[in-house]
Protein backbone atom coordinates (compact mmCIF):
# COMPACT_ATOMS: atom_id res chain seq x y z
CA UNK A 1 0.00 0.00 0.00
CA UNK A 2 1.62 3.37 -0.78
CA UNK A 3 2.44 5.77 1.88
CA UNK A 4 -0.31 8.12 1.41
CA UNK A 5 -3.44 8.56 -0.13
CA UNK A 6 -3.20 8.29 -4.08
CA UNK A 7 -5.81 8.08 -6.33
CA UNK A 8 -6.72 3.81 -7.34
CA UNK A 9 -6.20 2.27 -10.32
CA UNK A 10 -3.34 4.55 -11.17
CA UNK A 11 0.11 2.53 -11.43
CA UNK A 12 3.76 3.39 -10.62
CA UNK A 13 4.33 7.39 -11.22
CA UNK A 14 0.90 8.11 -12.58
CA UNK A 15 -0.54 7.61 -9.01
CA UNK A 16 1.55 11.09 -7.22
CA UNK A 17 0.89 12.96 -10.93
CA UNK A 18 -2.53 12.76 -10.21
CA UNK A 19 -2.60 13.71 -6.60
CA UNK A 20 -0.35 16.69 -6.97
CA UNK A 21 -1.16 18.81 -10.77
CA UNK A 22 1.11 21.85 -10.08
CA UNK A 23 4.27 19.62 -9.90
CA UNK A 24 2.96 16.96 -12.27
CA UNK A 25 3.52 19.47 -15.33
CA UNK A 26 7.35 20.49 -14.74
CA UNK A 27 7.80 16.56 -14.18
CA UNK A 28 5.67 16.07 -17.37
CA UNK A 29 7.79 18.49 -19.59
CA UNK A 30 11.18 17.45 -18.24
CA UNK A 31 10.65 14.02 -19.11
CA UNK A 32 9.39 15.47 -22.83
CA UNK A 33 12.33 17.68 -23.21
CA UNK A 34 14.64 15.18 -22.06
CA UNK A 35 13.43 11.99 -23.65
CA UNK A 36 11.56 13.12 -26.83
CA UNK A 37 12.73 17.18 -27.69
CA UNK A 38 15.44 17.53 -30.16
CA UNK A 39 18.10 15.72 -29.81
CA UNK A 40 20.80 13.93 -32.14
CA UNK A 41 20.43 10.89 -29.65
CA UNK A 42 17.25 8.92 -30.48
CA UNK A 43 14.38 8.70 -28.88
CA UNK A 44 15.06 4.60 -28.10
CA UNK A 45 18.98 5.36 -26.91
CA UNK A 46 17.61 7.88 -24.24
CA UNK A 47 14.78 5.25 -23.14
CA UNK A 48 17.68 2.90 -22.91
CA UNK A 49 19.47 5.22 -20.64
CA UNK A 50 16.24 5.62 -18.10
CA UNK A 51 15.69 1.73 -18.49
CA UNK A 52 19.26 1.36 -16.97
CA UNK A 53 19.51 3.50 -14.64
CA UNK A 54 16.09 2.66 -13.68
CA UNK A 55 17.91 -0.90 -12.62
CA UNK A 56 20.56 0.28 -10.95
CA UNK A 57 17.93 1.92 -8.68
CA UNK A 58 16.06 -1.40 -8.02
CA UNK A 59 13.01 0.52 -9.67
CA UNK A 60 10.64 -2.15 -10.97
CA UNK A 61 8.15 0.37 -12.62
CA UNK A 62 10.32 2.80 -13.71
CA UNK A 63 12.53 -0.09 -15.64
CA UNK A 64 9.99 -1.91 -17.20
CA UNK A 65 7.85 1.08 -18.38
CA UNK A 66 10.84 2.44 -19.96
CA UNK A 67 12.13 -0.44 -20.90
CA UNK A 68 8.66 -1.01 -23.06
CA UNK A 69 9.30 2.42 -24.78
CA UNK A 70 12.86 1.40 -25.62
CA UNK A 71 10.59 -1.92 -26.90
CA UNK A 72 8.41 -0.38 -28.73
CA UNK A 73 10.40 1.74 -30.23
CA UNK A 74 13.20 -0.21 -31.59
CA UNK A 75 10.47 -3.15 -32.54
CA UNK A 76 12.76 -5.69 -29.86
CA UNK A 77 12.35 -6.23 -26.27
CA UNK A 78 16.28 -7.96 -25.91
CA UNK A 79 17.81 -4.55 -26.27
CA UNK A 80 16.76 -3.04 -23.03
CA UNK A 81 16.53 -5.83 -21.23
CA UNK A 82 20.81 -6.35 -21.77
CA UNK A 83 21.10 -3.29 -21.17
CA UNK A 84 19.53 -2.71 -17.94
CA UNK A 85 22.07 -4.99 -16.40
CA UNK A 86 25.05 -5.38 -19.00
CA UNK A 87 25.88 -2.44 -20.93
CA UNK A 88 29.40 -3.75 -22.08
CA UNK A 89 27.93 -6.72 -24.32
CA UNK A 90 24.44 -4.77 -25.16
CA UNK A 91 23.90 -4.79 -28.78
CA UNK A 92 24.04 -1.08 -29.19
CA UNK A 93 26.64 1.43 -30.37
CA UNK A 94 30.53 2.45 -28.46
CA UNK A 95 28.84 6.16 -28.05
CA UNK A 96 25.89 4.70 -26.49
CA UNK A 97 27.94 2.06 -24.18
CA UNK A 98 29.85 5.05 -22.70
CA UNK A 99 26.84 7.37 -22.41
CA UNK A 100 25.58 4.24 -19.90
CA UNK A 101 28.64 3.71 -18.24
CA UNK A 102 28.57 7.87 -17.59
CA UNK A 103 24.43 7.55 -16.48
CA UNK A 104 25.84 4.87 -14.14
CA UNK A 105 28.23 6.90 -12.54
CA UNK A 106 25.74 9.86 -12.20
CA UNK A 107 23.49 6.64 -10.37
CA UNK A 108 26.47 6.87 -7.86
CA UNK A 109 26.67 10.06 -7.00
CA UNK A 110 27.76 13.27 -9.60
CA UNK A 111 31.06 13.44 -8.29
CA UNK A 112 31.62 9.70 -9.22
CA UNK A 113 31.52 10.59 -13.36
CA UNK A 114 35.17 10.90 -14.24
CA UNK A 115 37.03 12.71 -16.68
CA UNK A 116 38.50 9.34 -18.45
CA UNK A 117 34.10 8.48 -18.60
CA UNK A 118 33.47 11.39 -20.29
CA UNK A 119 36.66 11.03 -22.29
CA UNK A 120 35.39 7.44 -23.84
CA UNK A 121 32.39 9.08 -24.36
CA UNK A 122 33.94 11.89 -26.66
CA UNK A 123 36.26 9.24 -28.25
CA UNK A 124 33.19 7.37 -29.90
CA UNK A 125 31.71 10.55 -31.13
CA UNK A 126 29.59 11.95 -27.90
CA UNK A 127 28.77 16.04 -28.07
CA UNK A 128 28.83 18.19 -25.38
CA UNK A 129 25.40 18.29 -25.65
CA UNK A 130 24.78 14.41 -25.52
CA UNK A 131 27.13 14.00 -22.59
CA UNK A 132 24.45 17.07 -21.21
CA UNK A 133 21.93 15.29 -21.73
CA UNK A 134 22.98 11.96 -20.63
CA UNK A 135 23.91 13.41 -17.14
CA UNK A 136 20.72 14.90 -16.87
CA UNK A 137 18.47 11.48 -18.03
CA UNK A 138 20.65 9.61 -15.09
CA UNK A 139 19.92 12.27 -12.63
CA UNK A 140 16.30 12.71 -13.45
CA UNK A 141 15.43 9.17 -13.17
CA UNK A 142 17.45 9.19 -9.87
CA UNK A 143 14.50 11.63 -9.37
CA UNK A 144 11.66 9.63 -10.47
CA UNK A 145 12.46 6.24 -9.23
CA UNK A 146 12.80 7.65 -5.66
CA UNK A 147 9.36 9.66 -6.09
CA UNK A 148 7.75 6.33 -7.59
CA UNK A 149 9.39 4.28 -4.69
CA UNK A 150 9.81 6.79 -2.02
CA UNK A 151 5.54 6.89 -1.79
CA UNK A 152 5.64 3.31 -2.07
CA UNK A 153 3.51 3.11 -5.23
CA UNK A 154 1.90 0.59 -7.10
CA UNK A 155 3.93 -1.71 -9.08
CA UNK A 156 2.18 -4.15 -11.91
CA UNK A 157 3.62 -7.40 -12.54
CA UNK A 158 1.71 -7.97 -15.80
CA UNK A 159 4.29 -7.49 -18.16
CA UNK A 160 1.15 -6.94 -20.60
CA UNK A 161 0.54 -3.84 -19.27
CA UNK A 162 4.08 -2.83 -19.64
CA UNK A 163 3.74 -3.54 -23.22
CA UNK A 164 0.56 -1.66 -23.82
CA UNK A 165 1.39 1.60 -22.31
CA UNK A 166 5.26 1.62 -24.02
CA UNK A 167 3.38 1.08 -27.19
CA UNK A 168 0.96 4.07 -26.32
CA UNK A 169 4.36 6.70 -25.13
CA UNK A 170 6.39 5.40 -28.45
CA UNK A 171 3.37 6.88 -30.07
CA UNK A 172 2.47 9.94 -28.01
CA UNK A 173 5.34 10.73 -25.36
CA UNK A 174 4.80 12.46 -22.15
CA UNK A 175 2.87 15.34 -22.11
CA UNK A 176 -0.06 12.34 -24.05
CA UNK A 177 0.44 10.48 -21.15
CA UNK A 178 -0.14 13.38 -18.63
CA UNK A 179 -3.48 14.55 -20.85
CA UNK A 180 -5.14 10.62 -20.52
CA UNK A 181 -4.54 10.73 -16.65
CA UNK A 182 -6.05 13.86 -16.21
CA UNK A 183 -9.25 12.36 -18.82
CA UNK A 184 -8.81 8.95 -16.24
CA UNK A 185 -9.68 11.00 -13.36
CA UNK A 186 -12.11 12.60 -14.86
CA UNK A 187 -10.91 16.53 -14.05
CA UNK A 188 -7.73 18.77 -14.32
CA UNK A 189 -7.18 18.71 -10.38
CA UNK A 190 -8.15 14.90 -9.47
CA UNK A 191 -7.46 15.88 -5.99
CA UNK A 192 -10.70 18.26 -5.90
CA UNK B 1 36.89 22.43 -15.16
CA UNK B 2 33.48 21.49 -16.17
CA UNK B 3 33.31 18.06 -18.42
CA UNK B 4 31.82 20.03 -21.04
CA UNK B 5 31.88 24.06 -22.49
CA UNK B 6 29.66 25.96 -20.24
CA UNK B 7 28.95 29.42 -20.31
CA UNK B 8 31.46 31.49 -18.35
CA UNK B 9 31.13 33.25 -14.70
CA UNK B 10 28.31 31.25 -13.88
CA UNK B 11 28.55 29.07 -10.39
CA UNK B 12 26.77 25.51 -10.11
CA UNK B 13 23.56 24.49 -11.57
CA UNK B 14 23.22 28.33 -12.85
CA UNK B 15 26.16 27.06 -16.06
CA UNK B 16 24.32 24.08 -17.61
CA UNK B 17 20.35 25.86 -16.93
CA UNK B 18 22.25 28.93 -19.77
CA UNK B 19 23.67 25.49 -21.93
CA UNK B 20 20.21 24.17 -22.43
CA UNK B 21 17.10 26.02 -22.00
CA UNK B 22 14.30 23.58 -22.95
CA UNK B 23 15.37 21.89 -20.02
CA UNK B 24 16.40 24.84 -17.97
CA UNK B 25 12.13 25.47 -17.84
CA UNK B 26 10.86 22.67 -16.34
CA UNK B 27 13.91 22.39 -13.82
CA UNK B 28 12.92 26.00 -12.99
CA UNK B 29 9.43 25.55 -12.85
CA UNK B 30 9.84 22.08 -10.87
CA UNK B 31 11.66 24.05 -8.19
CA UNK B 32 9.32 27.25 -7.93
CA UNK B 33 6.27 24.84 -7.67
CA UNK B 34 7.76 22.80 -4.71
CA UNK B 35 10.09 25.22 -2.95
CA UNK B 36 7.71 28.34 -3.69
CA UNK B 37 4.43 27.31 -4.63
CA UNK B 38 1.27 27.28 -2.44
CA UNK B 39 2.06 24.93 0.88
CA UNK B 40 1.37 24.20 4.07
CA UNK B 41 5.10 23.50 4.77
CA UNK B 42 6.60 27.01 4.68
CA UNK B 43 9.48 28.33 2.33
CA UNK B 44 12.33 28.10 4.55
CA UNK B 45 11.27 24.27 5.73
CA UNK B 46 10.88 23.37 2.30
CA UNK B 47 14.92 24.67 1.74
CA UNK B 48 15.87 23.03 4.83
CA UNK B 49 14.83 19.82 3.35
CA UNK B 50 17.09 21.01 0.07
CA UNK B 51 19.60 21.66 2.22
CA UNK B 52 19.74 18.37 4.07
CA UNK B 53 19.44 16.82 1.26
CA UNK B 54 22.18 18.43 -0.65
CA UNK B 55 24.83 17.61 2.26
CA UNK B 56 23.60 13.39 2.08
CA UNK B 57 24.59 13.87 -1.33
CA UNK B 58 27.78 15.82 -1.28
CA UNK B 59 26.73 18.73 -3.26
CA UNK B 60 28.52 21.92 -1.47
CA UNK B 61 26.91 24.13 -4.20
CA UNK B 62 23.53 23.46 -3.61
CA UNK B 63 24.30 22.51 0.39
CA UNK B 64 25.67 26.30 0.37
CA UNK B 65 23.01 28.02 -2.32
CA UNK B 66 19.70 26.27 -0.37
CA UNK B 67 21.47 26.87 3.17
CA UNK B 68 21.29 30.55 2.37
CA UNK B 69 17.88 30.86 1.03
CA UNK B 70 17.04 29.22 4.40
CA UNK B 71 19.22 31.45 6.19
CA UNK B 72 17.45 34.47 4.26
CA UNK B 73 14.13 33.55 5.09
CA UNK B 74 14.54 32.61 8.67
CA UNK B 75 16.95 35.52 9.99
CA UNK B 76 19.56 33.29 10.86
CA UNK B 77 22.31 31.23 9.41
CA UNK B 78 22.96 28.93 12.52
CA UNK B 79 19.73 26.84 11.93
CA UNK B 80 20.22 25.26 7.86
CA UNK B 81 24.25 24.85 9.58
CA UNK B 82 22.65 22.44 11.79
CA UNK B 83 20.33 20.98 10.08
CA UNK B 84 22.65 19.84 7.37
CA UNK B 85 24.12 17.66 9.56
CA UNK B 86 22.30 16.97 12.67
CA UNK B 87 18.52 17.05 12.04
CA UNK B 88 17.73 15.35 15.39
CA UNK B 89 19.55 18.27 17.74
CA UNK B 90 18.79 21.20 15.32
CA UNK B 91 15.99 24.12 16.72
CA UNK B 92 13.33 22.79 14.41
CA UNK B 93 9.63 21.46 14.91
CA UNK B 94 9.21 17.80 15.35
CA UNK B 95 7.18 17.85 12.59
CA UNK B 96 9.94 19.22 10.61
CA UNK B 97 12.40 16.65 11.84
CA UNK B 98 10.44 13.35 11.27
CA UNK B 99 10.09 14.82 7.54
CA UNK B 100 13.44 15.48 7.27
CA UNK B 101 14.13 11.72 8.55
CA UNK B 102 11.90 11.09 5.75
CA UNK B 103 13.93 13.07 3.41
CA UNK B 104 17.15 11.06 4.57
CA UNK B 105 15.72 7.84 3.56
CA UNK B 106 14.54 9.32 0.06
CA UNK B 107 18.17 10.05 -0.30
CA UNK B 108 19.57 6.81 0.16
CA UNK B 109 16.74 5.22 -2.54
CA UNK B 110 13.02 5.45 -2.54
CA UNK B 111 12.62 1.65 -0.53
CA UNK B 112 14.51 3.26 2.19
CA UNK B 113 11.11 5.06 3.44
CA UNK B 114 9.54 2.55 5.63
CA UNK B 115 6.27 3.20 7.18
CA UNK B 116 7.53 3.91 10.33
CA UNK B 117 8.80 6.37 9.06
CA UNK B 118 5.80 7.64 7.21
CA UNK B 119 3.65 7.42 10.62
CA UNK B 120 6.29 9.87 12.95
CA UNK B 121 5.58 12.69 10.75
CA UNK B 122 1.81 11.90 10.53
CA UNK B 123 2.09 11.22 14.42
CA UNK B 124 3.20 14.78 14.56
CA UNK B 125 0.87 16.32 12.34
CA UNK B 126 2.29 16.20 8.77
CA UNK B 127 -0.65 15.51 5.79
CA UNK B 128 -0.36 13.60 2.81
CA UNK B 129 0.42 16.47 0.66
CA UNK B 130 3.69 17.26 3.13
CA UNK B 131 4.65 13.47 3.04
CA UNK B 132 3.88 13.92 -0.61
CA UNK B 133 6.42 17.10 -0.89
CA UNK B 134 9.03 15.84 1.40
CA UNK B 135 9.71 12.86 -1.05
CA UNK B 136 9.44 15.12 -4.17
CA UNK B 137 11.47 17.69 -2.74
CA UNK B 138 14.17 14.96 -1.68
CA UNK B 139 14.00 12.94 -4.90
CA UNK B 140 14.42 16.44 -7.14
CA UNK B 141 17.38 17.41 -4.94
CA UNK B 142 18.77 13.98 -6.24
CA UNK B 143 18.63 15.01 -9.21
CA UNK B 144 19.79 18.16 -8.84
CA UNK B 145 22.76 17.88 -6.97
CA UNK B 146 24.12 15.00 -9.53
CA UNK B 147 23.67 17.59 -12.25
CA UNK B 148 25.61 20.45 -10.64
CA UNK B 149 28.20 18.16 -9.38
CA UNK B 150 28.05 15.10 -12.47
CA UNK B 151 28.77 18.08 -15.14
CA UNK B 152 31.84 19.07 -12.54
CA UNK B 153 30.92 22.67 -12.76
CA UNK B 154 32.55 25.52 -10.44
CA UNK B 155 31.54 25.85 -6.83
CA UNK B 156 32.80 29.30 -5.69
CA UNK B 157 34.14 29.34 -2.11
CA UNK B 158 33.15 32.45 -1.16
CA UNK B 159 30.85 32.55 1.59
CA UNK B 160 29.22 36.18 0.63
CA UNK B 161 28.39 35.48 -2.57
CA UNK B 162 25.52 32.84 -1.50
CA UNK B 163 24.48 34.41 1.02
CA UNK B 164 23.95 37.75 -1.75
CA UNK B 165 22.60 35.13 -4.12
CA UNK B 166 20.08 33.40 -1.17
CA UNK B 167 18.91 36.90 -0.18
CA UNK B 168 17.76 37.38 -3.99
CA UNK B 169 16.22 34.07 -4.58
CA UNK B 170 14.16 34.48 -1.05
CA UNK B 171 12.89 37.45 -2.73
CA UNK B 172 12.23 36.81 -6.12
CA UNK B 173 11.79 32.83 -6.53
CA UNK B 174 13.23 31.12 -8.94
CA UNK B 175 11.46 31.77 -11.88
CA UNK B 176 13.14 35.51 -11.39
CA UNK B 177 16.74 33.71 -11.33
CA UNK B 178 15.87 31.83 -14.66
CA UNK B 179 15.13 35.21 -16.28
CA UNK B 180 18.37 36.59 -14.35
CA UNK B 181 20.51 33.90 -16.26
CA UNK B 182 18.96 34.83 -19.77
CA UNK B 183 19.41 38.49 -18.83
CA UNK B 184 23.00 37.91 -18.06
CA UNK B 185 24.13 36.27 -21.07
CA UNK B 186 22.20 38.56 -23.16
CA UNK B 187 19.52 36.16 -24.74
CA UNK B 188 17.01 33.55 -24.41
CA UNK B 189 18.80 30.95 -25.52
CA UNK B 190 22.81 31.45 -24.58
CA UNK B 191 23.68 29.03 -26.78
CA UNK B 192 22.98 31.02 -29.75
Amino acid sequence: MAHISLPEGLPGIRGPLAFRPETAKPLSDLAEALLRGPSTLTPAERELIATHVSARNDCAYCRESHGAVAAALLGDDSVPRQVATDVENAPVSDKLKALLVVAGKVQQGGKSVLSEDVERARKHGATDLEIHDTVLIAAAFCMYNRYVDGLATWTPTDPASYRERGALVAREGYTGVLSRIREQTGTSDPRR
